[in-house]
């Protein structure tokens, strides 16, 4: 089951540097095991902003929910969620 | 490249029904000639509204317009269109 | 798996009278039957508005989409939904 | 008589780790006191927030107030209360 | 128990003008009789808008619910709904 | 002549409590004040909200304004002004 | 006293031209006749809109509302009222 | 020329009192002068905030951004430019 | 002096074809006229939308006005103005 | 390939007076490196505002996010970006 998933970045001006590059690395291991084991589909980059709009594929609301608030940079994030159905055009299924 | 598009159709109430289906079989027939050429990449319904989150890949600007606003439906469409760019920590590339 | 929706009806002033009493009364059979299977579990007005707070019961998005774009007045409602989780105080499960 | 409302919870990131702890324990055994005694509804988290939807029963505005402005973190809360009225559709009084 | 209520008037331009006024003397008559028995405590014209500010003394979300739909502008009317309690710095009880 | 004002207080979290404490005591000093004297006609508190709605009774523009800013909690507050004049179903006079 | 209004013109593109055409002449000659007798201070138009900022110096909010009120273009208007006070390091008075 | 320019003022609740209050002097003395030759032509405080609308008048864009620029509290406000052109119903020229 | 100006265009769906394709016809014409006297400097298509983003060159806020007042599809279009000054980094002189 | 980008500066108060100076010194170095080899083709400064309106010339998406986010402020800046496609009426091309 897909959603839609919109993720601004807003990491504190005042955050230790060691502290914010020690997240930064977290959230790349972590997001990257997400999608090697396809629970995390797609991840683009916003041009011109520290935010990403993701597609993640997962069983229930409850699992995205738990995948999400497990984001090392989770604190620093403001997310919007959508969920997602398979469009009547679409030729290729969810 | 990559643009994610977001698509809001509003069809007036008092549109003759039979131009309206016409239009929304043109609209189905056009998006799937587009996603069997791999510009329309993807195609997602957004739950609950009569709208949708695509993927686009496209050369350039002006061939995304040129796609977009052919798009049989187009008059009654507001868009967003959303530049996407490689995410670091993303495995796939765009 | 829960999902709150907040439905917004907009019957167009020119749209005739026993037009809209017939939807108007699907609706209301619609819902009731939802009511009954389960799926439609909460259903509360909001003061002053034509609109109303929703829960749903569903097993995937794809249902609820299919489930909400049945509403007899889909064509005159504006839709938001938000998915739910289990809260981690809730002493009831969703 | 039923509330909607809407919890968007904002703890400040210089917070005291061990005060914001102990505040969120005492959120948690407040809202559970709360969900015994009938008053608290239902909670449900949002998925990818921290905020949730929850629904009262109270006797009056005032006592919807007082319960309210006594959440352990409601200094670092925005609310948003919608007062609910019986939907003429549902089967289920409130 | 008080409610804050903002009204908005939207006549369609394309409104019988007999009807029109018929249902503007409805609703005064109907906001008259509210205000004798109470329930409509307060109403005043917000400066240079077709809209007002009004304060309701109800017993029940339902009751204002039953007043607000029943006003003869009701389907013309755009309302915002504010529930208000006694403020610990008021002299006078609410 | 009446005019609606919403106050929201937003006071920061690092400002000493004695500090506001000593504030909101002066702030409810001064406002039991205006409303001996009829300037500040109503004071409601909104449910769920640091905010209230008040209605002022002034002379003029300028005594409003003066007596806003020496609000004791004026540097925290944000307010929002909504001039009211006579509605003509009104009974009674502003 | 002084209120600084902005005006919003929304002619709907279906009003018979002739009608449109005579509303806006008498607007015009209202208009005039407000800005001799010094209720209308200042018109300006805002660059690229078929919208006016406005100055109205009046006794009350009631004057001004009546005032407002009787514009020939007021049924096709939206208007925003902003009270003005004299500022502290203004030379001119009000 | 003329333009409409809102100003919010935000001094940070932090900034050292006599600094501000230095600031605060500046910024009299700069608009004071202003207003005397001509430049800053109308100064009216907005009711209940810390804003004001102003009517500037120059020859040129660049003059503007140059005046307002070197305002002493530029850095800690939030300016609107709306440009206005000579309304066709206003007696007085701009 | 440069504004930039973004006109969003809305052609009513009743708008006879013919009237439509005339307005459209002269709207070129004009805007090429001003686009090689230098007026109008910049054109650009925002990718998805009926709307553009340009830049105005003109000796004054009326003198802006006129010309956009002038637009043959003026009537069915939302137009924003931002002025523009110098911008201390630029190489090019505006 | 065009993209307008709307950059809203946000340098913190509290931010060391030197780096930011070091900063903005980086800033306008790099701008004008870009603006000398035909990236950044236009740069305007917003009337009032510390913000500009810019107009890049990049061949895809991922070399306008790579340009933009080597912006020494790019830290203590908000960005907009929008595509821009040739307009049918542009005399001159993109």
């Amino acid at each position: 089951m897909l959603f839609l998933v919109h993720m601004q970045v807003n990491i504190p001006h005042d955050l230790d540097p060691a502290d914010a590059a020690a997240l930064i690395a977290k959230e790349k291991a972590y997001s990257q095991e997400l999608q090697r084991n396809g629970t995390w589909r797609h991840l683009w980059r916003m041009v011109g902003q520290y935010a990403n709009y993701s597609v993640f594929d997962v069983a229930s609301n409850d699992e995205l929910h738990q995948k999400l608030s497990a984001l090392p940079l989770y604190p620093y994030m403001t997310l919007e969620v959508t969920p997602l159905a398979q469009h009547p055009s679409a030729l290729a299924p969810n």
